[in-house]
């Protein structure tokens, strides 16, 4: 992993297109932005332009490709968004129906491919500001959660937000805002700190998506909206074709986490 | 104006309603958003929202209406886009064809309304920041130049960015940049210091739209991204129909310049 980690995107890019890696990329190209992917046929790709408009917390849009194209000309000229992410999920009328490792099988001229910011920059905010990240640590996918905060409806597209919980020693809390405050673009600041219930979680050690989080002594659970949202919005509206990344298998962006910073 | 400084945006906006006000909306509710207008037929819809998507600095998406409905929801709930502005702007193929003082001949059931931030509100965080505004010491509107700087062309519109200028006094630089930061949703940090010929201004003392600003010894150029950029885009992309505000009239909105702070 060591040498993913250095490596740069379009290296990165070209090993998983050949399918020479197939696992979650957090950790590889050290300090580019990595992004959540969705697609949507041309047919539903205003709403959900719109529902991401109306919804910037959990979905800021980094890129969005012209109709029945796959290139993210802004994020990564040259690159092909039906190879180069190692696993996608197939959403048919909100029903994951399939898993693959390209969209060979999948693509047609009339569809729109979206890039959303990903909470990995921001994390690489938060370790550089010395906050520690539990997940990380100790191995495991982040928790996340479908609370009960409504999503702006746009359209067709609706349903509940999904956020991604960290905990913080409470001595950090303030460095944790601050730094990730200036990443507006990939989910940027805390949207709730402290009590789960008041946000509809009703188990902490029982997430909806990823896995559970150990919270010790003095560390109070830390709540930033989700790019995995637009799953969860997917479940909700059951659209005719929605297409994803899997969690943690993300699309890696030419430009640098840095880049984003408004500040 | 004094009254109109402190009254509320639902008074104020029921006043140009009803004709009451037809006069720039500079300095009216003070402390709250005030916002661009472009409006274009849902056939338009998607591209403007990709080209304001891919040109977030001049064009910062603040609410965009459901097709055929004028209330700005997000913004101002029970307003009405048609008539809460003193003055617009009908551009037809790309040519300023009249400027009229509310929408009822113009309006059609496939319309859509996009509400963009404006400087008025990051001018509000430099004078918090005791920065000097000379368009507001004297009086005039701000001078706005087209660059040479390409914006990122979406579907349909294509087109050069403008830009609005204010003379900073050389040690408060840094100060400005700082104080706009917070505020991406309304144009953000300057995206230029300096050189004017450098994006392609020819005479700093002739703007393109607005009138020119006195830069004294020991200031410096500084230039923001503007909201008239879609005007300018309209008459370099011929669209059939987009409406828009008139420069300086703009619509006031119920939520607060603060509000949209990042931090």
């Amino acid at each position: 992993m060591s040498d993913l980690a250095t490596m740069s995107p379009t290296e990165v890019r070209a090993l998983i297109s050949k399918n020479e890696i197939n696992k979650p990329t957090s950790g590889m190209c050290r300090g580019h932005i990595q992004a959540n992917l969705v697609i949507v046929p041309k047919e539903l790709a205003y709403d959900f332009l719109l529902f991401a408009q109306r919804n910037p917390k959990p979905c800021p849009v980094l890129d969005v490709t012209d109709v029945g194209s796959a290139e993210p000309k802004l994020m990564a000229k040259g690159a092909d968004l039906r190879f180069d992410i190692p696993k996608y999920r197939i959403y048919k009328f909100g029903e994951l129906v399939e898993e693959v490792s390209d969209l060979k099988d999948y693509w047609r001229d009339d569809l729109v491919g979206f890039l959303l910011g990903c909470s990995f920059s921001f994390e690489t905010a938060m370790s550089n500001a010395s906050i520690p990240i539990r997940h990380i640590e100790d191995n495991h996918n982040v928790p996340m959660y479908i609370t009960n905060i409504e999503t702006k409806p746009a359209g067709k597209f609706y349903g509940k937000m999904v956020v991604s919980m960290r905990p913080i020693p409470y001595q950090l809390i303030t460095r944790a805002v601050q730094a990730t405050s200036r990443f507006p673009q990939v989910h940027g600041a805390p949207i709730h700190i402290g009590d789960p219930s008041l946000i509809g979680i009703k188990d902490i050690n029982v997430p909806d998506f990823g896995e559970p989080s150990i919270i010790k002594e003095g560390e109070v659970p830390v709540f930033w909206a989700c790019g995995v949202t637009p799953q969860s919005i997917a479940m909700t509206s059951r659209p005719e074709l929605m297409i994803t990344h899997s969690p943690g298998y993300m699309f890696i962006c030419d430009p640098k986490d840095e880049d984003l910073a408004v500040l």
